[in-house]
């Protein structure tokens, strides 16, 4: 897959599911996975998606505004670097976010998260 | 040098760089260095500080306002994230900027920027 068709079909992929069921998002992460949420850390696809699923809001829908995207060098992964909004259920005001994945091949040929940085940017 | 302590000095150094003498940025990048700036891409040191000393604007000020760091992989790489405001001379108005690099060692013992992506993100 080129890294255009890669990184957009992730991003895609990524949002859809954080949107309709955050619990299946564990996939896409292993040990070595890393999140930075809002300054906080945690490592690891347990964790992960403890974090993610216990988030304060039930609903929520990512509009994407931009996806940028680089190799990240020989071994083979992809830096994605996304920006949009977050409208959250019952709030009346979108919130602006930027985030950032390293997406590392896997020996069956898929791809997981190894870095995954997450800020809002209030507006 | 820890992790934090790297990447709030890179950080620190960049956009003190940026916003005294652009083209003193060009050390920091090599032949192999990306650039995405608002979608557009450069590669390679020199064409990377062509299209950041040729920006529209020619004093400006960024205030950092989060620093996030992730370790990148066995090959020694960092990833640092970015978010801040861009003032501009002679402008009213800051305009809110997410930004990335992959910081990559060099045989020498310092650091280059493999890949560097930054966004406007319109407030």
């Amino acid at each position: 897959m080129d890294p255009e068709t890669l990184s957009k079909a992730f991003v895609e992929h990524y949002y859809t599911t954080f949107d309709a069921n955050r619990a299946g998002l564990a996939g896409l992460y292993q040990d070595a996975s890393m999140l930075t949420f809002e300054g906080q850390k945690f490592q690891g696809a347990q964790n992960i998606v403890s974090k993610l699923t216990s988030l304060p809001f039930h609903q929520c829908q990512h509009q994407i505004t931009t996806v940028d995207f680089q190799p990240s060098g020989p071994a083979g992964g992809m830096l994605v670097f996304v920006s949009g909004n977050l409208q959250l259920a019952g709030e009346q005001h979108k919130l602006k976010f930027s985030q950032m994945f390293h997406l590392m091949p896997t020996p069956q040929g898929s791809y997981y998260v190894l870095n995954d940085i997450f800020r809002l940017n209030y507006a």
